[in-house]
């Protein structure tokens, strides 16, 4: 059931750059893209079209994706939170959007202050819309595996949102572990209800957070099910709100290092991709957690300061 | 397969502390060994008996065992080089002691400066002296899952190896990961091979390094072929020497955490070991690796700070 080959999903300049308090310059963030781009990655997700005093650090959307090349080997994604947010991506020109909302009741409202009924209103017509003028679409559903507010988020909440999601067009959609709490068994169980509820392995894409620990393994857990999509980003950029150093998303590297010791292919060359991962670090000038990216960046000190020493 | 229990050997207080370069005071040594004993643990390994100049951070293991309760829940363990340092260990009265040898040639001899025979011949009798007296005994193989000298190392030279440290008496052989390269599949066609030649799955324990993020997908890999016994270190203690911050050991709380989430019971309350994990961090003065660990420190700084602001 497991694939030869799997497709990553890129997400360090969105989901990664959202978090960061300094804003780093538009053309950086280019440089970034051709970087990860540059080692394999065939989908992107650069920017978000959320209103621009919502995160400043995401509000040079429309500059960004200017800056792209325009004929890419890889699909440039950008995150939508309505309908003015669709229309700034469609003037854009990106190729691909993303819609989101949460399993979660209690989270979705502390996120986007709707209930899980307006979000889907809302996502509906953006997908709908989005399909219309050709775009590719993916629809993101947060707190998948348990929520920080209401602990256990009961999957059968997942499958309805998932199918509606589906119906209204979405090419896939992004379970996610928004606060990694995920643990192997339960990725599982999950994906095989969703499966069972007649949601296709081939649409479904999983987006595991570190937070615990278990990101990868909840990875290698999904694929040995059949999934075939995963989210990662690079250098594990994306911190989690509570502690300097503590891990968000799945670093990209770990991801790839573990696929292609594995024989499955990942279109990605990890030493391109860790070299991408060392010039985000060099961006936020600090210390980024995925543990390949460490030690890459720890074997680059040594060979450096060897080659001071001779 | 899986089993629905699992035993978990803590390492910290010796392949953690070992490379930490400030000498821990011995009465904080036992304090640590005393609240990780608290948390449930119940093999902890204390400390090596190596000739004390090598490691002058164990120097102090006759004392510390001294130091630790003479009728504990808990059983401790000793690593033991050779004779001289097993008749250490004898005389110190602690209750476990550990061989170790490397399945790659070339890193044996770095490691030890003798050949992977010549090793084995005092292995086996220091294995034979300390069953005589009556004392446990488990074997570790290092670069099991790969070599940095070598590369690939084949599974073939750790089942031999195994078998005879089996047939020298040894409980158990540890599979060790020493610099973290093993991905998965790997890990289930080595131990598959070890337990076709005769390695009675019960009596094989694993020992993965996160250098590269994948030792918690390595021990889920082990333990759903069987595996029942795993290597761990509190907050991930053990660093790399490649960089700071860098992932060594897999951190214990990590393991916990996704075994109690999965319903296999450890035996270790989390909240206990995450505290023990917070004094480890307080002894060294410093950020360690473990995702858990991290969490949970941050957790506990937000409540201090809103505690504080109140």
């Amino acid at each position: 059931m497991s694939l030869s080959s799997v497709r990553i999903y890129e997400v360090a300049p969105r989901d990664g750059l959202q978090n960061e308090a300094a804003v780093v310059p538009t053309a950086e963030k280019a440089e970034l893209i051709a970087r990860l781009m540059g080692s394999g990655l065939g989908d992107i997700e650069v920017t978000s079209f959320v209103r621009p005093r919502w995160i400043p650090q995401l509000a040079d959307a429309a500059e960004l994706v200017g800056l792209l090349p325009r004929n890419p080997t890889a699909r440039f994604w950008g995150l939508v939170p309505n309908r003015v947010g669709l229309e700034r991506a469609l003037e854009s020109g990106i190729g691909g959007i993303a819609t989101f909302l949460s399993a979660s009741e209690t989270h979705n409202k502390k996120n986007v202050n709707r209930t899980i009924r307006e979000s889907l209103a809302g996502i509906e017509e953006v997908l709908g819309v989005a399909r219309e003028e050709g775009l590719r679409t993916r629809a993101y559903i947060s707190c998948v595996f348990g929520c920080p507010y209401e602990g256990d988020v009961a999957p059968e909440a997942s499958l309805q949102i998932a199918a509606k999601l589906l119906a209204a067009g979405a090419d896939e959609v992004v379970l996610g572990d928004t606060t990694g709490m995920g643990t192997p068994l339960q990725v599982e169980r999950v994906i095989a209800l969703l499966a069972d509820g007649g949601v296709p392995i081939d649409r479904m894409a999983v987006h595991f957070h570190d937070t615990r620990g278990t990101a990868l393994a909840n990875a290698l857990t999904a694929w040995r099910v059949g999934i075939g999509t995963f989210d990662a980003s690079v250098a594990g950029l994306g911190g989690c709100p509570y502690a300097p150093g503590a891990a968000g998303n799945l670093a990209t590297e770990d991801l790839v290092y573990m696929f292609e010791q594995m024989g499955v292919r990942t279109g990605v060359d990890l030493d391109a991709l860790a070299d991408a991962g060392e010039y985000a670090a060099g961006l936020l000038g600090r210390e980024l957690p995925g543990r390949y990216h460490q030690y890459h960046r720890g074997n680059r000190r040594r060979t450096a300061s060897r080659a001071v020493s001779r």
